[in-house]
């Protein structure tokens, strides 16, 4: 099976516009984080090794192995979302009809689901340190490329935010309520750290233009 | 030359975080936007044809045949994004030792801003639209998927405020200011469309979760 990173654009948004019920919006979430990472690893390719901008060369050079760093994670998690799916589906696909199986398959579907709301939880995680690495980009890199700073910035938002709604459905169907409070009130301090930072770097970025 | 639409994820993520100009920030803004029409198809085509949203079928025909056009038209814009940067760096190498060289060099590079002001301004359209179509598939759409609108809805608006970067600048170098005061109005009226309804889709998927 090929996995998603190595098929062309095409037949990934084929993929994702089709009733296939994977890919879908968690690898959506994953690719977005990716193109962030991406940007932000541009902004410092083109940078670095600049007499011009020698004032930030260490920061950048520190700045672009932690975004191509976060590009490698972020991308794997394009293909983790579907995997998580397809073993939630399959825990749901379970034999039910006896009562030791009814126990089994419950068992496997929570176990299935808290992995399936750890993941976009991770995701959300890896786009929320995007935004923030976007952040030095807009404020340090070379300013000829700052909006690429820009469009990191919202991309890992959009990320964030779409990664979130996968938060949301699995955790609440966890019958673990503590364990699903706990994962949620992670989520929310992600989404409020970034929240107001998206905003600050766009306008950052709009200000260098 | 291969399409970036044929080329795969890791090789279009490679050669955005590379120091290479293009692809940047305005082909990551129309894959946002490809992937938000994905992602509203998904949602139309795991809702027709399913006995139990009948009501809603001929609507949720329609917005396919919208968001699958949109589609296309979205993935064809990231390729263009780079066409149109080309040409301008085209004309900013064009001779201007001599004075008939310099006004001919000046000619094309206004043509080319022109085009390099159209073509995002192009693109954050479609991507409003894209927040329009995903506004149905969030009311309509089978509530099983939609948390899939709500990221059409997030990746469309990262796409709108990333294409409008590229408006930004290109405009800002137009000579003909009335022609770029014209484009950067036609923008403002895109994003302030934009800005309230991705919110209002974002709050109408979570309460549907």
């Amino acid at each position: 099976m090929t996995e998603i990173k190595d098929k062309p654009l095409q037949i990934f948004l084929d993929e994702l516009a089709s009733k296939a019920p994977t890919p879908g919006g968690g690898s959506a979430a994953a690719l977005m984080g990716a193109q962030s990472a991406a940007l932000t690893s541009m902004v410092c390719n083109l940078t670095v090794g600049k007499p011009k901008f020698a004032e930030v060369e260490a920061d950048m050079q520190a700045l672009l192995a932690k975004s191509e760093s976060l590009r490698e994670r972020l991308t794997a998690m394009i293909q983790a979302d579907v995997d998580v799916f397809d073993r939630l589906m399959a825990a749901y696909g379970l034999p039910k009809e006896k009562d030791e199986q009814k126990a089994a398959r419950s068992e496997a579907i929570q176990a299935a689901l808290k992995e399936a709301t750890e993941v976009p939880l991770a995701c959300a995680g890896l786009c929320a340190e995007a935004v923030a690495l976007s952040r030095i980009a807009a404020e340090k890199g070379n300013p000829g490329v700052i909006s690429d700073a820009g469009v990191a910035a919202m991309a890992a938002y959009a990320g964030l935010k779409s990664a979130a709604l996968n938060v949301y459905i699995n955790a609440g169907s966890l019958k673990d309520r503590s364990l699903a409070e706990s994962k949620l009130a992670e989520l929310e301090a992600l989404l409020q750290g970034a929240e107001g930072a998206v905003e600050e770097i766009y306008g950052i970025v709009k200000a260098k233009l």
